[in-house]
């Protein structure tokens, strides 16, 4: 499944490309054949400079007059985003956010196969219905030997958050997604990404007390 | 239940306070009393000067040689983000990330009450198990009309996001929280926040390619 790796890409670019994909994937569906960057900056309120520029990462090139063929272009950002690849994970953490993301098998559409669940609490250990086999955090030592993931989800509560990622680190995990809202500290190596839903929150609110 | 309304914050300061409460309601249960904007810095990584500037926005200054009082600080840390309201969403879209949303009841401790689910499909709007009512999203006007929400939770498939957010736009919603990968244009006076966990499943790749 690995693929040659990618270059390394700004983080700006790599929040507008699912963009274009999510769009151009429409246009698959409506049977376009063809997109220009000038129709894409239309539809997505981005600079089309800025598109041409962006899926250069990727090697490929519109056309002059025609622009991208769709179905090429679909293909070509969902694998270079690695969306068409399997990259395992687990979830730390298997309260209310944990199960829900658990049971969001939409993750699995973009790559991401969560094929285990750990916990601290028995009466979540012991569950047989969420899909994947919930361990003891404890276990994540012998169960990264003989089955590894790279990537850890970090859904414990945001007292427990550094510990998990530490104790998730030292078994091996090499990238962190962070759900909780405590700002993790990972050592130079180790990926980590914030997903800061509860900043998404606080910005809902205080944006709409202002209208 | 309605607050006096915070200024409008920049984002970046939006992204740090839920990082310092976090970090403070540790503190908090442990039984400290004052905090430092040097020790949150310490925590937190953070400049502590920016920390001053942040809380400076809730009104809020240190003492001189003890800092800020811990349970204080908490609260209305807590209070100024909006955690302590309450705001009422309804998801639209209740697939496999929507159900997820609906059952993560600790969005609830930050002051979102989740009040409905929309959908097309009779065979998720029948349903009676996700502890809210999901409706036909035609149904959406007439319910605003009596039971009003202000946010929608968009989860949505990605070719179905900008006709959903129109209609609900349509209907009196206020904020569109967007957890779709497609770009969703709304008119000015609409609050619109991106949670872009495909972005983030992308940029993880990336990085653990780059290792």
């Amino acid at each position: 499944m690995r693929q040659p790796a990618p270059p390394i890409l700004p983080e700006p670019t790599l929040r507008r490309l699912p963009w274009y994909l999510a769009y151009i994937d429409i246009l698959r569906a409506q049977g376009t054949e063809y997109v220009s960057s000038t129709q894409i900056s239309r539809a997505l309120s981005v600079d089309a400079s800025q598109i041409a520029k962006d899926l250069s990462f990727l090697g490929l090139k519109g056309k002059t007059r025609i622009g991208y063929e769709v179905c090429a272009l679909a293909d070509a950002l969902a694998a270079f985003l690695g969306f068409t690849a399997e990259h395992r994970a687990c979830v730390l953490g298997c309260g209310s956010l944990g199960k829900a993301l658990l049971r969001d098998d939409g993750l699995r559409n973009y790559g991401l196969q969560i094929v285990a669940g750990y916990d601290v609490n028995p009466a979540v250990t012991c569950r047989t219905d969420l899909g994947v086999p919930i361990h003891h955090i404890e276990d994540i030592y012998n169960i990264q030997e003989t089955d590894p993931v790279e990537i850890a989800i970090l859904t414990v509560p945001a007292e427990a958050a550094q510990e998990a990622a530490d104790i998730a680190i030292g078994a091996g995990i090499r990238a962190i997604w962070n759900f909780t809202p405590y700002r993790v500290k990972v050592a130079e190596g180790i990926v980590m990404t914030n997903t800061s839903i509860y900043a998404h929150l606080a910005l809902i609110y205080n944006r709409l007390a202002g209208l």
